[in-house]
């Protein structure tokens, strides 16, 4: 497609081609930082309602020490033991693109209507033309001093219903009236170990992406994020934050009752929305290149395990996306569980993260009460 | 007490020493089998807003091989391994009672009266003085030929709220009119790999138990038991069954329709569970007797942790207590969530449980399309 084109092109065909180049340069950055590692596996896959993705998963050999046993391998199965020498830095990750269209039910329409203001009542019975497209990924490094890392960028469409004419074969990229359009996203950083000057690493690196685009933005969608990732059992956040934003479009948004320093036409805020998707690279892959080098004892080990527990936790009770995806017939319940770590422990009345002192509990304090990093 | 007092005593002393004396029975079989592994934690608690309870918990030391390292132990943790001569036969496990009253807010009556008919209107805005008691428990063995196995017993009440002057110090025991009771409860087995004898037996020794009872009690309830823990995501159940029950009282009741062959009276559905609850130790304790000694490899490890993350799955999203728990306020989260295995494992699109003819698969089809077993 020329430059010339692009103005004319629906913000739908530029989403869908930015989440796939984002998709790719993130896929290649953590395929170089560890170039002998097995390769993400690429996955493309159509729904049959409508749609199709791209899913890049990289998942460890399961015989690379990446379980607990109870006995002893056989020696036969030994041989395939391959990080003993030097480890492989991710255990788990999964960098998603979906772009999917259909019908959204009045029920669905109604429900969703609670977190955006935009939607359309639910008159039709036969529902409204929708249409999503997104990246999202979650990457959990081996190393516990390595933070897991998540991130989602996506922009959401209801449409008027085409006439059977219009949605003919000879036009089929065809598209009703838009009636209310979003974006949201975010991404956010856990942690099982702190170290300060990877949280104010990756908060100021989201920041100074956030900040061309209006200065209210950063500090509003940061104490989103501490709001959203919170797990209400534990009294304690997920991780330690980043930016969590949604229902952005040109309307009246609750979290800007009165400022208009923010993007607040389509263009405007695609373009921040792709400033922060750029960022994604800068902000997280300098962390893991430091930290997954470090070297750790088994009890850091168990502690991240437990950690992992919370975040299965989170991602299963409360995370909306999650929930959404669980209670959707014919979603793909693989990409909607991606998220989940490779291996995650719980422990009845664990010692760890409450003796006054460890590193552990210094975590634990950071969680219980979300900390400014810029 | 005398003998001779036990008709004068109420249903809720009744259960109480009940649910004590059963978690007695059963810890110690537990404890009988494997006399050399550490004994169940025995903890007391009292919970602020009124009644108390006591957890057995059986937690494996952290160092005995019982979660996966990215790098070896040093050399002076190592020595602290214990598991490596003879394997500990439980992972993880709670056997939990609690006996708690307090006040019912409207919205909690509200939500009860979907599943309890007999729940009163949510009229007194003070709420509705309550009384529940029950044991609960969750065992996950380290052995993957070894099955998981929960039950739960439970007793409610809600009564019309007492004076002042009948509640004072001198009567502390007194309480009011009960306006509604119900039993609840039951057992189900959830293995790794299926042996058709295990199951068999497991649910032979709870059908004898119900037997007595009424003739339509096992095939009613282990009916219910096959629906209620399913996991609609995974178009699979959690496990191989057993018998779930719930709001057993006089009243008529949903799932016997025209049945009046069940016990009615609060003697009968007492004696009913207590029949239940005994035949937990004989149904669960032959099978891990011969199971705890089997050999395995890892990639058995492998399946029973994926298994696991089923559990997870299905305790977090789906099951009705949990979730009830973790929306109370003051709820003690570390019972609640001791159901939880120490570890669960979870694969993208993991081939295992998928191919033909393997062992994995065979147990697959049997939670795709529940059996009958007797």
């Amino acid at each position: 497609m020329s430059e010339s084109a692009t103005s004319e092109r629906t913000m739908r065909e530029r989403v869908e081609e930015y989440v796939f180049r984002l998709q790719d340069e993130i896929v290649s950055a953590f395929e170089k930082l560890d170039p002998t590692a097995p390769s993400f596996k690429r996955d493309s896959w159509i729904r049959a309602q409508g749609g199709s993705g791209r899913s890049c998963v990289f998942a460890c050999p399961p015989q690379s020490t990446s379980y607990p046993s109870g006995i002893s391998t056989p020696a036969s199965e030994s041989n395939v033991n391959l990080a003993t020498e030097r480890e492989i830095v991710l255990e788990k990750g999964g960098v998603n693109v979906s772009v999917v269209h259909g019908l959204l039910p009045p029920a669905a329409i109604k429900q969703m209507r609670a977190d955006h203001n935009s939607m359309p009542l639910p008159e039709r019975q036969e529902g409204l033309p929708f249409f999503a497209a997104g990246l999202s990924l979650v990457i959990h490094p081996r190393n516990p001093h390595a933070p897991t890392v998540h991130a989602n960028y996506r922009y959401f469409e209801i449409t008027e219903p085409i006439t059977q004419e219009e949605g003919s074969d000879d036009a089929p990229k065809k598209q009703g009236k838009v009636l209310a359009w979003w974006f949201g996203g975010g991404s956010d950083l856990t942690p099982s170990y702190l170290y300060e000057e990877d949280a104010i690493h990756f908060h100021k690196t989201i920041s100074d992406a956030c900040a061309p685009h209006g200065s209210d933005l950063y500090p509003t969608f940061k104490k989103w994020c501490d709001e959203y990732f919170y797990i209400p059992h534990r009294h304690e956040t997920r991780g330690i934050g980043g930016i969590f934003f949604d229902d952005l479009n040109s309307g009246p948004h609750a979290r800007f009752p009165n400022s208009t320093n923010r993007p607040s036409t389509p263009d405007e805020i695609f373009a921040f929305v792709q400033s922060v998707g750029n960022s994604f690279v800068p902000s997280y892959i300098p962390i893991l290149a430091i930290r997954h080098t470090a070297l750790y004892i088994e009890h850091e080990r168990r502690w991240q395990l437990l950690r992992r527990g919370r975040y299965v936790e989170f991602n299963l009770v409360y995370d909306r996306g999650t929930k959404f995806g669980l209670m959707t017939p014919g979603a793909r319940i693989e990409s909607i569980l991606m998220s989940l770590p490779e291996t995650a422990r719980w422990e009845y009345m664990s010692e760890m993260g409450t003796e006054e002192g460890t590193e552990e509990e210094r975590l634990m304090k950071v969680l219980k009460m979300p900390k400014e990093w810029i």
